[in-house]
């Protein structure tokens, strides 16, 4: 409440921001939509610390993909919540992937996108209490 | 994103159809309402794969009940997600319920449905990514 | 479904009322919204059972805070489902939160409330039907 | 500790009985093991309070399999945790287990058998005081 | 391995020390036994971090109880593992127990003992790494 | 039971290798023991299905370190558990760990070696039954 969590979102499709943002907006989140993995990790390295989670695609075109953002990530800020998105990539997340990471290979509702990304929130910063 | 995923939903309370179906569609989810056992388990048999997850309640008129059309889905489709919806049958649930199924018991809120349906979807994805 | 599950929700901050009734409202759920803990826990002693689940914040005021509201929760009825909400005394959950609790950490997200409160529910009936 | 705990369990391989009681009697169990479903579902009858968990082979040469003396314990009494041995028919349980069981494939180390059964009755056992 | 963890142990039945004592050093633990709250209240106030878990009784003669020295333990160190053992006061868990602990119902197996410290300090390790 | 579950482990400290072997050996698991990363990844690409579970140190001397080990382990075979043991390298976990991981931050007491190992390779096995 008051201030909305912000999320950084990474998505080389243009089509699909809009309905991202707008459902994430509904949900209580405020995003950060960004096309291709330099520049999340240019937003990450400028302060890693103002975003409550990482959501990303695999494939981001050219650079960075998305394994490779969420990496960074996590090396900058240990506790960040990762949750990646995919079709024909998610056959690698188990070699990949983060730990605490959720993966949702498309197609997928966009209701369970809105589930994982609070869960995933929530049960961080529970951890964080305990531990 | 891009194509909803399909739900197979099982209720013979013929008036409770539109909510489902409405509050479903919201959250991003495809169903196919059917009112009875026999009609759920024609479905599975002619392709359970295309089905992300079954919703059914227990009590269904005459034919199959609820814990027959999962035990079929789950013969076909070992990695179905289950979520049960009942009144007064929940208590069987220890005895008849397959594993890793949710039992919603009646009254329950909207959201508890959504939440539980993505969770099981998203869950099931996970697992066969690392199992 | 049919009737909505009620929730007790202790909030001292009158400006957020209207929010979170809504916003729960939407998911399906009936709201008792109370200013303190004095009469959160009245309403607790006349009847625990009628609630499906207690949200509260911790800072109340004067007379009970969160803590002790959840506690006599608990202990008038052992099942029942406890979320905190908290911005500086989220740190104190550790030590004074009640087993199987959520706390919220504020800033959040209205799904994160939503989607919390639903899967608490959904566990507790659930775990109430094989122990 | 002071008393041990009584497992029920139900393995028609004759030769096993000695490794299993062993096995479970240095974690501080006692067992009651049997070889056939048929006299399993009489101790059951008999008195299913007193076990604190049932393990349980499914292939069980003439009478009831493992699958059907699960049912009934679980009907008898809901909440007794219910883990499973198999080789062959590991493969069903997505059918055929009951809700909160746990499947062991074959071969297995004992410590899994151990761990796994310690577990289910402190979940059990955690459960049943906040449902 | 190279240095045994250091459990903190609270019981007042003195019969059961050696008990206690033997269990968790076979399963490579060391541990401080003490028989009342006060004494281990004034070892967690000289250093609780030396502690990895506290496993405590929960009447404890004259003096704090097991419920106080937990809450003491959890304000000096908020990740400090928590396991209560207990026969007739298991019932008061859901009011009195701290978040993230297990309640062990006497009686009870070692296995058990041994099984629920050990996954409490590895999560509580793990979640330390990712929050 | 029958016959044991092989393991990986991957120590590059020698003088723990009886230690590791002996206490797995009680627990019931078979061992296959190396002191460096290419030596393990020689054994992974040779067979990988036939370890039920990969343990390994962080920092293995020269040639690949841990990470790279069970990198290597999962793109072979997805469903592999994974269980990281490490002192200094235990924060860079949740950078470099793969998900559905284990790290036991040493020191730590062989029970939780054995209970971690044990319940990872139950979830993996349980989890192929339903997904």
């Amino acid at each position: 409440m008051t201030t909305a969590p912000l999320l950084l979102v990474v998505e080389d499709e243009a089509l699909l921001h809009l309905a991202l943002e707008d459902e994430l907006a509904d949900a209580g989140y405020a995003t950060m939509v960004l096309s291709n993995g330099a520049a999340a990790i240019r937003e990450l390295k400028a302060d890693a610390s103002r975003f409550r989670a990482l959501v990303t695609d695999i494939r981001l075109g050219t650079g960075p993909n998305g394994w490779e953002v969420a990496h960074v990530g996590r090396e900058l800020c240990p506790t960040l919540p990762v949750l990646y998105m995919s079709g024909d990539s998610a056959g690698e997340w188990a070699a990949n992937g983060v730990p605490s990471s959720v993966m949702l290979s498309k197609p997928f509702a966009m209701a369970q996108l809105v589930v994982a990304v609070s869960q995933l929130i929530t049960q961080s910063d529970t951890s964080s209490l305990v531990s």
